[in-house]
């Protein structure tokens, strides 16, 4: 097991380029002032982005002091990260930027009940794939970013879990997707990933904790902007924390487990067994049912409405359970499955904690909707390959790239 | 709010502190050895501690170059801190070295159902008394340490809660206190400061997640050997996380919390009601009567094994959500109320995470109890103090304490 709080702290270098993309341009000194480093780390950490070409000076401002201050910029286009997200239900790619933009993306095949030969190589081409179809030089994509699913050996690459088919469980998926493209792979818990990509695309804060939901749900912690690990990397299993002592028995080993009566996936086999299933017409699709039993809903269906009704319900004592544990000053939802009626989950959620939560008396808790719901996740693993990158040790000490 | 993680790195001068409390007698290069720290940091840190008084040299030992290394040693009574833990129901206080070794321990007055007008001056006249009845000088404790209930704000040493009279409601604990001592105080979340004591009273690992129960239920996360802070120092509110959706509406605002089916005070509620009240002779301090019910239980008394029962069964429910969503790999069990039937509740919550916890086929979650129960949160409330004196900015600028 790997010590908890082996990344508790972001690297210097990656805190100044958190900086470089808030503030476009900032000099030095403003840097040592925001980060409370030294004038000399900063001055150090600066000159290795400047090595890398990832940040230029720009020309000076007049300080207070008459000594002009040399100011600095990022290069979005200095380094690009391919990032994926894939479950069984959805996948998506993306191609981010330097300064987190997204510049390109696609959809990915799905798991479903596939093992990893034939799902592989497929994840592999559409990678190759969009790289190909933007204007960007292979060379220029400094890796890909995986989030997906646990348990998995984050630091080996590898998947922890025989879901959805028994070749996946020890499955070497970095190494496997690496040596299908050619590029150094990264593995990432989807719900942490969310949590990195929602700071990326948006105001997301850099403490909160993440409520994750594609076809199940998953959970994340953010603390100053870096992602909570526990003992293996595979923390916050939101969706296997009992909400009903009572409940059915879960796979998991556990009991009346929040994914089996909240996730889409639970809502879709719900009302599978319902006169919905005909009415609605619901196909195989966990997602889209979800979303047809959600519509249904929205348009005054009670059957239909009983179902969310108790997703929502559901999620949101399990949110109270974690802001009660964590102290958290903001949840934010993510995940492709809040697409559509996020506003709905959010809203309720944060009458919930309103109303509910231990600490309400002495500072409320914000819930807000990850900027790119159904994309964070893929974002968040693309960032994991920059950090990662700024993270190696002889980091600077090579020659630039070319720009 | 503050930052999250202003505290999740022990400064180095605690590290090494840590390890040589560990070692007895251990080399400068063997320090920076094992912290990962560079020499010339290990070098500057040690000279701190020396020239503190806290740690000295005491003699050479042949290296494998041939180089002679200095070995160093603490100085367990360099430095003593006193600590308290006290809420409505029980109350000690201790003088601990710089070791962590206890040499001084009472009981402390009750809050019960009074304001801080009548217990302030009992807490520290007994502090006084402690500290006269030791063979310590005054000058030799460096502050107090109270581990109490919350919410709390920490930094401002306040209390932020109208229990159990509403004159503690923004009540300014540490000030009063530090009044009427002429010590510094700090104050400190009881289950926090339980955490940090287990780790100088036994074998806590550095990274664990800790289950609190004096008359109510309380828990933390020990990560790296320091606390999580959260948004406002008062994380893991354990008892007031529901463990039954149907339950009763909790003052808190949640509905089915721990709190009240599973803490001593619950029980003794519930035994109240029933023949176990005349039966037992249960009086009106709630620790003694689970006491009572629990020693019942014991020896086969079938109502009083249904009431613990209960709790414990409640209990395990809870750690499995910590632990699910924390993924720890040990959790440690402290509180006066552990000290009699803590094996019962020790090994309960193991075989329900060795059963329910979803990543059981990843990695085992370890279940102990604190080295000393019922002192553990008093002896971590001391230790609080020697942190706080550690981080302080100009230490070891100042000249050298009479030895």
């Amino acid at each position: 097991m790997r010590a908890f709080g082996s990344d508790t702290r972001l690297p210097t270098v990656a805190m100044v380029l958190d900086l470089l993309r808030e503030r476009t341009q900032v000099s030095r000194i403003e840097l040592a002032q925001a980060t409370g480093l030294t004038r000399a780390t900063m001055t150090n950490a600066v000159r290795k982005l400047i090595d890398l070409g990832f940040v230029h000076e720009v020309g000076t401002a007049r300080s207070q002091r008459g000594t002009p201050r040399r100011l600095l910029e990022l290069q979005p286009d200095a380094c690009h990260m391919v990032g994926l997200q894939f479950d069984r239900f959805r996948g998506v790619a993306v191609i981010v930027d330097l300064a987190g933009g997204i510049v390109a993306r696609r959809e990915l095949p799905v798991l479903g009940e596939r093992g990893p030969d034939e799902v592989v190589p497929e994840l592999a081409a559409a990678v190759c794939e969009m790289i190909g179809a933007s204007a960007l030089a292979r060379e220029a994509i400094r890796g890909i970013g995986i989030a997906t699913y646990g348990p998995q050996d984050r630091d080996a690459g590898v998947l922890l879990t025989p879901q959805p088919t028994p070749e996946w469980q020890g499955y070497p998926l970095a190494s496997a997707v690496a040596e299908a493209t050619g590029l150094p792979v990264a593995i990432e818990n989807d719900a942490t990933a969310a949590g990195i990509g929602a700071q990326h695309l948006g105001a997301a804060p850099s403490n909160f904790a993440v409520v994750y939901m594609s076809g199940g749900i998953g959970g994340g912690l953010i603390i100053d902007g870096h992602p909570y690990r526990g003992a293996t990397s595979n923390g916050l299993e939101l969706g296997h924390i009992s909400v009903d002592p009572a409940g059915a028995a879960c796979g998991c080993g556990n009991r009346g487990c929040l994914d089996n009566v909240a996730s889409p996936v639970a809502v879709a086999h719900l009302a599978s067994r319902t006169p919905l299933a005909a009415r609605l017409g619901l196909g195989t699709d966990p997602l889209e049912a979800f979303g047809l039993v959600g519509r249904a809903a929205a348009d005054g269906d009670a059957e239909a409405a009983e179902l969310i009704d108790a997703s929502v319900l559901n999620l949101t004592a399990a949110a109270v359970t974690l802001v009660n544990l964590l102290d958290v000053g903001s949840v934010v939802l993510a995940g492709s499955a809040f697409t559509e009626f996020g506003d709905r989950y959010r809203d309720a959620v944060q009458d919930a904690l309103d109303r509910s939560v231990f600490m309400r008396h002495v500072h409320s808790v914000n819930v807000e909707l990850a900027g790119d719901l159904a994309h964070a996740a893929a974002v968040g693993a693309a960032m994991v390959v920059l950090r990662n990158l700024l993270e190696e040790p002889g980091l600077g000490d090579r020659p630039a790239p070319k720009r």
